[in-house]
């Protein structure tokens, strides 16, 4: 019954189009210099959100409300130290925040999911059910929003979408979709990100959750 | 970090259509004497689904190849022997085997899930968790059906559905909605359960993938 426990968290956001994760670089073995998700030890008296939402403000500086439970990882030869489980938890946060690494971690930074470096521990396969379980998301809650910033470009949402789903979407089906949904506001108000300027766009929640409550879903 | 970790189970299945969970009686204290999941300590070296398919085999005898993780319940003050965290186990099963209480259990038994007695630990927690999971799948997977037997009649079915659901549905919406759907195959068999004998129907799992890859899903 040696067994330790951490909680680790993965935080996505989604910047400049791009999916991002927020990692840190471990200052100590093992995997000393690798970059891994923000975690550590669970103390003796603390519930195990509160465990990755401390580990997180100590290492990257970023505060955060909640976190929801991704699930626990237990494979007994995760961690060269012994028997450690990971609870792993998973919280989308807007506009990224500019972290500062602290407590036992030499750099923070946000990177691109699609680019990772080779991570410590069984990170890689932390972040690829996180991603599995955005990817559930996007089909019944307003998951992919939560990573957009309040006001946002069709092409961006579009991106987002492409990302998470990790195929290309048809464009025009996309906005006659999103079109017929309802769910989107159109604001008067343009910004330029490629060639043109683009509309921008506010989310619905409301209708959301009507559509939701009539069955109706996003398949794309 | 003197934290030990548990696996629990939840294993539910649908006979006389009511809703089961299974349950051993505890042999030893705490809450000696009193209804409690099947489950616990992990090994050190046991991957934790397995330490939860080892400990129901052990307590009630039913073998299952496979259970999905519900979560880890860690509140620090849900075990009166000191920090206790249970990784929380799911499965669904059609046919209810009889279970023979073994190891830690001096009784195994299918209990309905409406009228459970007081349960040990966070138990009663942790059953209410699963059965909000199971709530979602009837949405989204064929979780619901994976819970009857191979012929099961529309009564049955409804009732399956009103009692995860809990609430009641409209009889002629739901046969109205399961024909629109197309999912079960009418069988030239018929079982009597109420007054007049009732026709006996198999689910059709590829044509429930089909409909929901088209993002029709089932809006009860």
């Amino acid at each position: 019954m040696a067994i330790c426990l951490t909680a680790d968290i993965v935080v996505f956001t989604f910047t400049d189009a791009v999916l991002k994760v927020l990692l840190v670089r471990r200052k100590k073995p093992p995997h000393q210099g690798r970059m891994a998700l923000p975690g550590g030890f669970v103390s003796e008296k603390e519930p195990l959100e509160k465990a990755a939402l401390r580990e997180l403000k100590e290492e990257t500086g970023l505060r955060l409300g909640a976190a929801e439970q991704l699930g626990s990882f237990g494979d007994p030869r995760r961690d060269p130290r012994g028997r450690i489980v990971s609870v792993a938890h998973l919280a989308l946060v807007a506009a990224a925040p500019a972290p500062r690494a602290g407590s036992n971690a030499s750099q923070a930074a946000w990177l691109p999911v699609k680019r990772l470096p080779p991570l410590a521990f069984d990170h890689k396969h932390i972040i690829s059910s996180a991603l599995e379980r955005l990817r559930d998301k996007l089909d019944y809650s307003t998951a992919g929003f939560q990573l957009l910033s309040q006001k946002f470009s069709l092409p961006e949402l579009e991106t987002l979408y492409e990302t998470v789903l990790d195929r290309k979407l048809d464009k025009r089906n996309f906005r006659k979709k999103m079109a017929l949904l309802g769910i989107l506001k159109p604001l008067n108000e343009w910004r330029r990100t490629g060639r043109k300027p683009a509309r921008l766009y506010r989310f619905m929640p409301k209708k959301f959750e009507k559509l939701k409550e009539e069955g109706i879903l996003f398949p794309f």
